[in-house]
Parts: C-alpha cells; structure tokens; sequence
C-alpha cells in the first residue's frame, strides 16, 4: 500500500423522505442557486417538495442541465449566478447536474479569465474561493453526489474533460432510494455499469499488498452482479434500489482508490465516444472496458484472475484461463443487461474512430494513461479498433 | 437497510513519514496542548519529531494519559488547558490517548458544572464550543484516530463510560505504520483482536438486507485472520504494518455500521472487566465476545452462518452446524494469538463478578443490550457467567 491523504468531509442523509432535512442543512443566511436537469423533477414531485423546503430563502433557479453536462449551458447559470449574488448551490438531480454545479461552484467567483481555463490547465484544486454546494440525488450512478469530481462537455470543441478539487465536495447529499421507482429502466442499467466500472478503474490493475481495499472493492462488486440485474427488473423495490443507491456512492467516494494504483484509462477512452458519437457514458465504458482488459491482458492478468476467483467464483484453471473467463463474464453480465458492447451496434460512422482519439491523445499529450503510464497511445489506438 | 445521517470529516495522512505534514495541518495561531501517554514517544523518536515539528508554535506538555485514561488524570489536563488558554489538542498515542483528547476537548470549554456529567447524562453531542484535535496515531487498534467516540475510566467509582460526538471527530490523524515495530508484542495482539471485535459488533446481529456493509465488515475480518498472526510475527514488516493499521482505522470508522442494527453488548460487559480487573480492553472483548454468540445463539445464528461461510470457508453443514463453528474458530483465533479467553486465567476473584455487573447494569438501568435490547440483564449474568 503506498501513502495516501484523504478526507471526505461531504454529510450523507440516506433514506425514505430525508429531503424533510433539506431546509435545516441550508446556511440560514443563504441565497442559493437551484439547478436541475431536463425537468422530470417537476413530473416526479421532487422539485415541489425541494421548493417547499426552501420557503424563506432567496432563490435562483436553472434548469436544463443536460447529460454530459455542457460548458456552453453553465456559463449561462455563472451569468445568472453572478448577477443574482448567490452564495450556495442546490444540485438535485444526478451525476451530470451534480458535475455542472461543481462547476458552478468553482466557476462564479472564478476572476482570472475563461472558467474553461482550469479544466484544460487542471487548476481547479487552487481555486481558493468556492461556493459550497447541497445535493439531492435523482439518479444513482456517478457517485458525484460523495466526491470532489466532475466531467464537463464543450460543444464547441466535441471535448469532454474532467477535474477534482477538495473544495468541490458537497457539503451533504441527500440519498432517497425512492427516486428509483420513476427512472427510465436504461438508466437504471446505465447506473448499475457505471458503478461497477468505477469500482473495476481502482481495483483492475496488479496486486499492490492492499487487501481491504480490494476486498471492498470486490464487495461492490459482487453486490453489484447480485442486486443489478434484480434491482433493473424490479424498480419498485426500496430494499434493493437502496443497495443499489449506496453501492453507486460508495463505488466512487474515495475509500477504494486510497494507497493503490488505478487506471482510469477506460473512462478517458470512453469520454471521446461520448464527445464524437453521444453514447451514454455508462455504455462507452462497457464497450472500451473488456477490450482494455483484452489488450493489457499482460499487465492486468494476476489482478483479473484474483477478480474471476472472488467475485465470479471461477477457481479451476491456470492465471491466464481465470483472467480470461473474468473479462468473459464481465462483458456478458453487461450484455446481460441489455447494453450494447461494439461501437458498430452504436453508430455507422466508427470507421476512424481510432485515428481520431489517437490524434486527440497526442495533441493533449496523453501518452502514457492507466497505473503506471502502460496505456500508451498505440495501445489506444489497438483498444478502440477492438472495439469496433 | 434503514435510513441513517453520516459525516466523517477526519483528514487521514497515511504512510511513512506523515509527521513531516503535522506543522501544515495546525491552524497557524494554535496555542496548543500536547497530550501523550506514560512516555514510549519519548524513546522511540516521536515525541523530538512531534516537537521539532511544533517549532514556533505555543505548547503545553501534558503527558502520563494511561491505558483507560482516567477523569481524575484528565481534570488535571483540564485545568492547565484552561489556565494555558489552548486553542488546539494533539494527542500523540494510541485510543487511549486519543479517547483522553476527546474528553478534554469538550470539558475543557465546559462551563455548566462537573464534565463528568457529560457522560452520565449522554448529553456531550449536544456540546457546541468544543476544542479541535489532532492526532498522531502510535498504536493502531481502536479506530479513536477516524471517529467521534472515546471511553473514559473513573477511578473514584470504578467506572468505565463511553460517549460520541460529531464536534470530537479529530481535524487530522496521521498513521505512519512504522510506529509498530516498536511496539511491545502484546499491544499487536491487542490491536487485531480489539478491530476484529470491533467489526462483529457491528456485523454479528442478523441478516438486515446490507449486502455492501456485510461484505466490507467481511473484508476486514478475513484480512485481520490473513495478517493478524503475520504481524505479531513480523512488527518490522512496513506493509503488513500498514494493512494492519489501515484495518483497524476502517474497523470503527463508522461505515460499517450506517444502516444496519449494532450489537456493542461485548463491549459494554468487557468495559466492566477492566473497570474491575484492569485486563486489557480487548482481552475482555475475547473473553466475552464467544461467550455472548454462545448465549445469544438462536437471534444470531443466520449471520454466525454467514460469516462461517463467507470468512472462515465452512461450506458444510446446517445453519447451526455452521454457526457454531465460526463461534469456536473465532475463540480458536483469539487463542492462536496468545490470549487466554477464561476471566478465572486473569483473576483468581471472579466467582462475585455476574452478580457485580448484573447489579451495576440495573441500577443504570441497562435491561436491554445488544441489538432491539435482546441482551437483557439476565443474559449478561449468563454470558459472564459462562466466561468464568
């Protein structure tokens, strides 16, 4: 295990009707910006029992937040932001309105140029003046709601870039599997690959003398494989949309990563699917993910088979033939989902698709990604055309 | 799972030579008190790193907090604090030391009478002026380091009482896993029997539909089995030190225990053992901890199943078949260790002790341990009568 600082300061409230403490967690003195995304908060309740926890207190909103939450539409909130005065950001809805107002957070009383500036010169955890910000969760699936990180698009430029920053962390998210109930049964899928994929970017590389962590990690993991397929058929149920709910936070809230390498390569990949072609994150990741494991199979296999052991249960075989069955298993279990794992089944247009991350990578300099710089740009290249 | 509100705002700085981080993570105008144990920093370094570290900063030396710090030792910490005006409390030690801080940063500020009464009338959460700790860890064992609790020993009455508090969580907790090499064996013994026990507490009830919080308590237990024996062997092994370390922060820092119901019946009748006989905090867990499972067989017996499955491999046999041997691996466990699990092994003066804790327990008005108050004072009366 190698030396690590963390905190995690962010206040879960988890449970039935815990948006009844959403007023007394508020500064009292706030003027608050309230942002949300397409509007099904306003169909589903969430956003009347919201505004009715917030009677007394100044406020701002912005909807229309979309997914792959867009520069171009969050400075319009950092306009509105500015010249409203607000001094606390309420984020209810999911990853993406949760990424967005991170941004927000950072973005408003951002003085020194373009806000675009941190992303792109990875700045944003200098910035010392930062408007504190409260959630509630509508969509379990990016663990944003409980970490100090956030992934912005630029249309203008088909990028999608990612940032971190301690002052980012919300100061409480409220967590009401409830919310379950009312979800597009895709995003219900989507969440149960996009935690698991988180969980496998901390824990997929090579034995690093850290056994809680993998063993936490494995316990996502495994409770993932036992409770997402049932949770997608039965959305209903509070008792597994809760397990559900809490293995999304705990999937990316820190405490897997800490004193062991990670890759994250699979998501830097997937982002420019998302940029070019519109594919739902969660779905780039469960294209670009077996073929990583396929191309790096040398580096990964001693981890994949202590995963095909502990998590899918295969003990018979040799490393390599555990190693294998595992990316086996995972891309079926996606599949199994109903989720598409070729970028061909996604668009017509996949043809250079390669060449133009490729090109993307060496203009940013991404030469080396993953633990240890392994993923290097060929190996990129080779991932992606796998993937076809 | 059932609804729960939860923040742990500690800071960890984790690894080799984290002291180096002390200065920077003091408030700059800190006049602070210095709290430690009976003197082993001053042999083994830390106390002259500690201190060099504190350059330019006012402090006030207050050492000689024992194993089970006592209110008679701490009101004295408390009256120089208060005549020194401190602002800040590092406790350089192990959960002693750290239980000690926590008691002085809210009786220092205390103005409404004994601080004692804090603890009798379980009102210190309510506390708002409340000193800020930090901490260097120098014994990894009771979690102390990462949460809001601590237990306190009155000497005048033989009383051993515990409290929590959100205000007393420390700012920062440094863990430099090298401190185990000095350590003397037993104190390692401690350490892994003590967060072993730590994670049943919060894990041997029944089944409460957790599958995250069973599998991470899981986790921890099959590490502490897999490395427990390894480092009392090898104190001078800097990784399994540090897994050990890590092990026992994660065993009581709270996320085991959100959601789920909690037992802490072992605790409280072992917390009478010491009050009375002085053994070792976590002698007393595996004196009573097998004992409690024992008595309380038939509430607990489907999670004894699942920990005989899932941490000790027993595949084979009934519920009960296997409920019951997890309770005897788990003594076998304790006593591969070297510690005996018999009181008549600590004091030939035990035949009294069932009836000294039943007294005790009514007159508080303890009728009801354990989770949904299943321990009642009769069943205490048995388990410890069943540990003579």
């Amino acid at each position: 295990m190698n030396s690590f600082e963390f905190r995690n300061p962010t206040k879960i409230l988890f449970g039935k009707g815990k948006i009844a403490q959403l007023k007394s967690n508020i500064p009292a003195n706030a003027s608050i910006l309230f942002v949300y995304g397409g509007g099904s908060i306003k169909k589903n309740g969430i956003y009347d029992q919201a505004m009715q926890e917030l009677a007394g207190f100044e406020v701002t909103e912005f909807g229309g937040i979309e997914a792959n939450p867009r520069y171009e539409t969050l400075m319009k909130a950092v306009a509105l932001g500015r010249e409203k005065k607000i001094n606390f950001i309420l984020a209810v809805g999911g990853g993406s309105v949760i990424d967005g107002a991170k941004f927000l957070a950072l973005a408003i009383p951002y003085e020194a140029g373009d806000p675009w500036d941190m992303l792109v010169q990875q700045t944003a955890a200098k910035q010392k003046n930062v408007i504190p910000i409260g959630t509630k969760l509508t969509l379990p699936a990016t663990g944003s709601e409980m970490n100090g990180s956030s992934v912005i698009s630029r249309e203008s430029t088909r990028e999608k870039l990612a940032f971190g920053a301690p002052s980012v962390y919300p100061v409480f998210s409220i967590l009401d599997p409830t919310v379950v109930k009312t979800l597009p049964r895709i995003q219900v899928v989507n969440g149960v690959i996009d935690s698991f994929c988180h969980v496998l970017e901390q824990y997929m590389t090579y034995p690093a003398d850290a056994p809680i962590q993998d063993r936490f990690a494995e316990g996502i993991l495994s409770t993932l494989i036992e409770i997402g397929p049932k949770v997608v058929e039965n959305q209903q149920d509070e008792v597994l949309a809760g397990n559900f709910m809490w293995a999304c936070t705990q999937a990316l809230n820190g405490w897997l990563s800490q004193g062991v390498p990670t890759d994250w390569a699979t998501h830097r990949i997937g982002h420019e699917l998302t940029a070019l072609y519109g594919i739902d994150h969660a779905q780039t990741l469960a294209i670009i993910g077996p073929n990583l494991y396929r191309v790096m199979f040398t580096h990964k296999k001693d981890k994949l088979a202590q995963f095909a052991e502990r998590v899918w249960g295969i003990k018979e075989g040799s490393t390599e033939e555990k190693a294998k069955a595992a990316i086996e298993k995972t891309a079926e279990f996606f599949r199994s989902l109903g989720v598409k794992t070729k970028l061909s089944e996604y668009t017509p247009d996949y043809q250079q698709t390669a060449d133009i991350i490729y090109n993307r990578f060496k203009t940013r300099n991404w030469l080396g990604l993953g633990e240890n710089g392994i993923v290097t740009i060929d190996k990129v290249k080779e991932i992606v055309e796998l993937s076809y």
